[in-house]
């Protein structure tokens, strides 16, 4: 692993694809012009580019490209140069469609799109493999190339027969035998007994998709082998040049900025030497504050970072808007600054765009770019990114600092598979990483590092662990999390916890006994409620609103911190406390409002002391985000609201960016941020 | 037929799966202590158990059912045995793929699921035959066999090729030729006149789908190729044990809970011994308040009563929640008793479950059952189970008691399709199953029984028949409804009434003259309103709101009701009444507010005497339900309401329940039931 | 071109199906003494009769046609006889299956529905061409034969390898060689070069529909091929009828009347002789006031006259309701009259109706008809329609007779489909129809005539020329606006004008600079906002909303007319005006209420003096409408509200319906109408 990039700028720079350019010489003269004007320095090329590079099978044309490098090199610029697997050639589909997807209802794809491509398909493979040599060979000693960037946003699946072959390879060593996958999948529900491995096929809606372990398996599988392409697609990169980091790009879902459901980036991010990811924010949407949009931006970027606990890379953001928002409104002022600096804060060590140029034609058009189809330098975006690379050059010294918490919330992507795809409770209301988000909030509003971990990570460095809704939940994760209660840590968990095993099926015999342990009680019943049912805790005389879900437990030996104030369970215990060994745990059984846990955890954060004096006080909706480098602290105070901010700061404090001394009582105009620096 | 199980108690029990827990020896045990305790006593074995009974094609395996059946028999509880063709073992939809259904548009389904065979399928049918003989040769004249269960919850259709050729038969069967087809279905419309056989086609959405006529028969085949699969099921078993009861188990569509709409179980119910059906209502919901979704479950567990004029069994319900629902909320303390008297009240003589145990995994994992996954019997809805067990001891009289009503609501699944499908009118609006549930509603709140009758029955014995929305109206119907009246019965219709045939031709020259012999109207046009429009009618001084639809006619010798308040016909007469012989019609020409009809029947019920004065006065929310065996009359007295209600009873009377007298004022707790004996 | 009907009378009548009656001998007699009740001089036969004219395949049945004619000769009317290719025997289908269509998905559709066989088959042009030369043939001479009627409501588009290798022609014909393509479509974008021209496949969500070049080629094609079966069908028509006259019926799309957008019905008119289009307005929605709707009726029959800049024909519309909307509510007393002389004051010559009679069976058995199932002319339809015969007798004279407009608004089919198509801005409020028909609101108000033009029409002879939205403007575009203002003429444009050229490509180096002299501004960016979002305009001290769009511009040497009032851009000009040459050119750079729009054309209409005195002052939800014979002037004066309004007369007019004289103050009840005569 190659956990550092030979480069002490942070990157700043983007997706350049000269590419589509190439009957244009004076748009590519221009582009040299306009990356100077820009302070930009790292440039990602050859996404897209088979076509270009290998117009006709076996025929390579590099010349371009190896202009293209040059250029960038002369004004002292960066590649990371991509394998061209994203798209292929129209030619490679026509002669070998076995490279073409199946969906999954059974129906072969036709040439087209992006990111389709069979993952099994033995001729694929063969020709990546044959054209990313090409690129090693030809650009691997180049001076400039920085990073691979292994095709583009992975995802997706194929169920043609050889993915279907390649999927009961994979149950076959999983399970050894067809009695353990019965077992495994609780196969006599419903007569779905196997007798012979060819009768296992993948989740399909004309076929089989309401065996949870089947699903389940599939997208192990699905992520297996989508990682088994990319390995195949780095050993001649590995091989040629071993000095050279790789990296992906990963994703987020949904307007809420969800982690991408697709994937278990946990599994991914143990096969790269660099975390690096795709964040477009709807910024200035209107149904949310830009606070808790921010709240969201720092959850999954917290999480990408802690995937390997070193400084990630945005790969891909954008300077203004992008084209596939439902709106697609560009930044206000301020905010291109902001929000470049929000991803350094949160231990990113780049800002890159999607995309450099704005292309001509075809569907990305409109999406935002630091040159508009104007080619000009006056407008209002090319300024606000000549002006991140300003302040990137300014806060430099950051590079590889790193974020330290004493706080982790544990987010599980095979937990979040299971609980999607189980029949019960309520559809509408499950949402796993959107309840994280929200015990996140109550930590970003005290400017309380967070790291967001994964199941196979060390719990023991943290002072406090949450982990609510692990509706699967292993043995061994019970254990672990028992261990790390006996030995002094303090554990949260909630309601919909500790149902199933790890192929989804239940636990027998009640609730499981190390859970009983940890929490002191005994969970009976799970109520879920209709959208419009309230009920209500009181936690230190204060009433707050409950809706959705409402755990009905047995009290062992646990203290009630706060009762149901409604329906049959008023009274009963809605939140407890108990000590296990040197430790405590805590156990949420209803979802209740924001104002709850934001007092709940206040208390945690007292007596665990968990939060950091940094010597500034704010109003809400400031956020301050601290890296700390081995003699240095950086504070990025960042105001994520549309109206002045009044903080006041206890010390004296370097603002990096204005390069101005803060002390005292200062005003921070909207979208407002300072890099504060400290010495240790 | 056998119209009466062997057995003098109320069934209660249910779905159990033993062949999930083969694994499990200890669980196996644990049932049979738990069935004691639950006071359970029958149980339907079987039901997707080929995969356990035939793991390979021709090699059987009954042993552990045989142990099943003695454990039952040995704690005196009876088995209900269910032929396995609901779901086949995997082998057999690979060895044999024409068991696998096609979809409407034609694409061939792969294994999975259930409920999705082939209908005419040689192959699955002889399949069928030999293990349900090797069921009936086994267990037939085992002393703890109660009844036959045939498959589940059939329901679909095929569109393979051998089913276009069954549907061409059955067409050929029924039109002898095509010329007749092509009449029937009006076919020069659009240039769908048929010249060969073999152009016919089922309705899909990629070929024919508004062609009325087809649409019609095509649903008539599917019932008749259904039953005829049911009735090959069957054979053996008539053949080996022809006193053994034969069912299988209706159902219900949409949050409504009006009558399962792909099958017409009017055609179905004469070929079962009993009716049986699967009843999940989602109580406590937040769109509508307890005793509207009581008077659902009334109004179709009389239907299905009604069907065969004979107590019915409840199949299946749950003792909490479902896992099927958008929101899967459990019962409130005392809904499981109230509901499951319900039933009773209406005309069962069971309370049966699905299911007996929760399953470890796989899709109805989280489906409420007797045993959850504690396997304890210390949880609320295990308790709340042996109670209903006790309960239905206490009640155990009133098995094969009847209800005996002078009132009868029309219900015609064939008219419900045809109207569905009309392109006319405003699909959002039309709602016939909904529009009965209304008129309905008077009656039960009223505590009047009333049979909900099919348009074979006979409606001489009813005092007041209630026809409305009978769009399609056979000359027959017509026939048959004149002759009631004519014979002194009284007939309520409303708006949308004889417009079509039997083959959705519509009647020529006029509104039929048999419906304006009755009416004494000339029905004109049908005036269908946008949502947010509205009329009102005059009804003896007090103004209702009228939306959706106003009948617009002319009035020939009719007495006028109720006159429209607004829009162009204004003034007109919206509610008839008509003498004719020796009885009296009317028409209700506007969809009115519930409070219409309300005071609409209250004059009928009056003039008609078909209420029943039981003494006991109430407020709304309470209902109370009547059976009746040769000397006494059990009245179940049901408050569906979530508060005290106060009852007064002008009699005395002895709670089954309570084994307590009832006489003067009395409170009843919220969901709180008596069951109140009376001798005649 | 024949561009007049030998028909003196104003056209009344309709759709006439007697092969769906053939069995009822009374009925095609009552069919004519009707006809002659309501007053109806003209019928459409053959629509869907294939199947009747040929039941087997070369077997001939003229008989039934003949007799038709010669009724409707007898009582001295006309025929409008249609060629049957918009549904096919099924002997057809089943014989020939290249006749069936492929989806866009790949599925090729089996037998059914209508409107749906393949452009390409040669099988299917041959089977046309023998059936339209028999009709020929036979009726060519017939004195009552008065038009042909090409097919139906032609539409769809096909997917079949007989339309891909068209589809690649068309483009080998536009583009000579793939490398033309590969520009013309920036074939490099996701490597989507072209290598060979078998790559090339039509858009599909199961391959590629992302690539706008590729889009907009297909939409073209599909017109052009559309086009191309046309006029084949038309062969022997032309070669047998040379003087009579051919349309083909056009239709609208949604609820909103917009063009119909699956064809550019720009190209296909000039391919007939007379336009001819379908109207169904939703008279008496519960979701716009009756105007409102009126505003559209308006727009959409206006664009349908300028096609040809002649009378045209309202070949198909209801005297009541449909049966295909979502709530099918019929016409309310007054409204069929007022509707009726809406589509003459608009320039149609005509007032037929889908459909003479109802069918008896299928799909469209309730949609409205002049004869309903009662077969009566005692209805109030039948005596609505009888009343309209009435009306266009009195007002025969209009015939022929012309609009005459100085303003002119610009729609273009083309740019519609690339806007829609575009991947940026919001997709919810693109709405280029609806927005031009706000622009047209703004002069139906003040009685304004206005031409709908396309691209192609000579703009010199108005005074005002309309043209947002014109996202897809080719430069010939620019150069032909340049010099309308530049000769003196006055442009409004809008926000999201001039990005893209006729491949869709954008232009570069920004706005294009004739934009920039035309409306002396440059424009920056365009803002969407979001649904909730806000921002407003002041314009002569008057505060006007606006939402969904913001034009930000630099202001080079316009005259700011607007100014934004927030947001980062306030203050910034939102509307300026520019000089150029003797002309004026306006841009509108933000979408606002309709108030603004109204002001800011009421100082335009007073300055160019657009507007026309005719002497009838009237309140808001009166239109009046002229068209004018060379010596007389007729003003439709029509009250689209449901309240009796006063207008005032300065002059004195004979009202033809009435065969009043109108001066002074008169008062029209809701939904009445006069046709006012003034000699000129």
């Amino acid at each position: 692993m190659i956990n550092k990039i030979k480069e002490t700028r942070l990157l700043h720079g983007g997706d350049y694809n000269p590419d589509q350019w190439l009957d244009y010489p004076e748009i590519l003269k221009d582009d040299v012009r306009l990356m100077k004007l820009s302070k930009t320095n790292t440039f990602t090329l050859g996404i897209f580019a088979w076509s270009a590079l290998e117009p006709k099978e076996g025929e390579f044309q590099f010349e371009w490209l190896d202009e293209v490098f040059s250029n960038i090199q002369e004004i002292g610029g960066k590649v990371i140069l991509a394998t061209p697997s994203g798209a292929r050639p129209a030619w490679l589909s026509n002669k070998y469609p076995e490279v073409l997807r199946t969906t999954e209802n059974r129906m072969k794809m036709h040439h087209g799109g992006r990111h389709n491509h069979c993952f099994s398909a033995p001729i694929y493979r063969e020709k990546v493999g044959i054209i990313n040599r090409k690129l090693a060979e030809r650009y691997g000693n180049h001076p400039a190339l920085l990073m691979w960037h292994i095709s583009n946003e992975y995802g997706g699946d194929c169920h043609c027969e050889l993915c279907q072959e390649n999927f009961r390879s994979w149950l076959q060593t999983k399970y050894a035998n067809l009695e353990n996958v019965n077992k495994a999948w609780w196969g006599p529900f419903w007569s779905h007994t196997y007798s012979d491995w060819s009768q296992i096929e993948s989740p399909s809606s004309i076929g089989e998709n309401a065996v949870h372990g089947l699903n389940l398996d599939w997208k192990r599988f699905v992520t297996a082998q989508t990682i088994d392409f990319y390995q195949q697609e780095i050993v001649p990169l590995r091989e040629m040049t071993p000095d050279i980091p790789i990296t992906t790009n990963f994703m987020a879902d949904t307007h809420d900025l969800i982690p991408f459901q697709s994937l278990n980036y946990s599994e991914f991010a143990k096969h790269v030497d660099i975390v690096s990811w795709d964040c477009y924010p709807a910024w200035h949407n209107d149904w949310e504050e830009t606070q808790d949009l921010a709240v969201k931006v720092g959850f999954i970027n917290d999480l990408y970072r802690s995937l390997k606990k070193q400084p990630f890379l945005i790969m891909e953001c954008t300077p203004s808007g992008v084209n596939w928002h439902d709106v697609n409104k560009a930044k206000r002022p301020g905010m291109h600054l902001l929000s470049s600096m929000q991803f350094i804060a949160h231990g990113s060590d780049s800002v890159l765009y999607f995309q450099w140029r704005k292309s001509r034609g075809s569907s990305e058009k409109f999406h935002g770019a630091v040159v508009d189809h104007d080619n000009s330098e006056h407008n209002r975006v090319f300024k606000d990114v000549a002006n991140v690379g300003d302040a990137l050059e300014k806060i430099a010294e950051v590079k590889n600092s790193m974020k330290h918490a004493k706080v982790a919330i544990l987010y599980d992507w095979e937990n979040n598979w299971a609980l999607n795809d189980a029949q019960g409770f309520s559809n509408q209301t499950k949402q796993y990483p959107q309840t994280l988000q929200k015990h996140y909030k109550s930590f970003w509003k005290k400017d309380i590092s967070v790291d967001i971990v994964t199941p196979e990570q060390d719990l023991s460095q943290y002072s406090l662990v949450i982990a609510p809704m692990l509706y699967m939940m292993p043995e061994e994760m019970m254990k672990k999390l028992r261990e790390y209660v006996e030995a002094g840590g303090t554990l949260v968990s909630s309601y919909i916890s500790g149902l199933v095993n790890e192929t989804d099926l239940t636990y027998l015999s009640g609730w499981p006994k190390d859970l009983q342990a940890i929490f002191g009680i005994d969970v009976k019943e799970t109520d879920t409620l209709y959208p419009k049912d309230r009920n209500a805790i009181v936690f230190k005389d204060k009433v707050y609103e409950v809706r959705d879900y409402c755990s009905i437990f047995e009290n062992k030996q646990a203290q009630a911190l706060a009762n149901y104030e409604m329906d049959f369970y008023k009274g009963q215990p809605a939140v407890v406390k108990n000590q296990l060994g040197k430790g405590t745990a805590y156990y949420i059984g209803a979802r209740t409002e924001q104002a709850f846990l934001d007092d709940f955890y206040d208390e945690l954060i007292k007596q665990l002391s968990v939060g950091e004096n940094m010597g500034i006080l704010h109003e809400e909706g400031v956020s301050i985000q601290i890296r700390e480098s081995e003699d240095d602290k950086y504070y990025f105070v960042m105001n994520f609201t549309e109206r002045v901010q009044k903080i006041k700061a206890v010390n004296e404090y370097i603002d990096l960016l204005s390069e101005r001394v803060l002390a005292g009582e200062a005003f921070m105009k909207p979208y407002e941020v300072f890099v504060l620096k400290m010495k240790k």
